[in-house]
């Protein structure tokens, strides 16, 4: 598969598709888009992400960051102050995930009222 | 919240951030996100995709496309044949939203390998 000038995506899906969704899988998931683009600014403490991303709970929040972690995208540093004060910031490998999820975060954030109109055009074209 | 040119995000997230995490959480969706960059190709029929997502179920890409045709980003077309034949296109706002899921699935393929290795690494580190 290969992205070309026009932005599209060439190739068969059937090779490489299982990884590439298995990878989207993950940094699709809308807590680690927003994860992602708020430590593009910069590093933060657990709790400034806690309140950035007004709405999230501590487990969800806890279990975004550990796979955003394990997947090699964020960095998690405890300094051994009292209480240990816990940071996270991208890795090199995160910073390039930025440009794409900001286009994404971006997209949505540009469109969302078109797409508020065409789900209430949609229900009630077809009520349950 | 604006796009800077250096890729960031800029403004408060608390001002708009539930609609469009309301959005992402729907766009981020692998099987959108796929979906999507399949019908960048052109008009598809239900079994064509089906066979180009291997590994979903009918279920799951029936409830895909009914939610990308409900927030406005894929047309279906029923034609009366028989049995009816059924094809998906985008729309016009499903085009905006090609070249930014494109780039993220194109992510996801280049950087594949580098997250299954810091996958392993991490679990190296942290056994259950």
């Amino acid at each position: 598969m290969r992205l070309l000038g026009n932005g599209q995506l060439t190739g068969s899906f059937d090779t490489d598709c299982t990884a590439t969704r298995e990878v989207l899988s993950r940094v699709g998931d809308k807590w680690s888009v927003l994860t992602v683009v708020l430590l593009g600014n910069g590093v933060l403490r657990f709790n400034e992400l806690r309140r950035a991303l007004d709405g999230i709970s501590q487990r969800v929040l806890t279990t975004t960051l550990r796979s955003l972690e394990r997947d090699g995208l964020v960095k998690r540093t405890v300094h051994p102050t009292n209480p240990p004060q816990v940071e996270y910031q991208l890795t090199a490998l995160g910073q390039t995930l930025l440009a794409p999820v900001c286009v994404l975060a971006s997209w949505a954030q540009q469109h969302r009222a078109e797409v508020y109109q065409a789900r209430e055009e949609f229900d009630r074209a077809s009520p349950r």
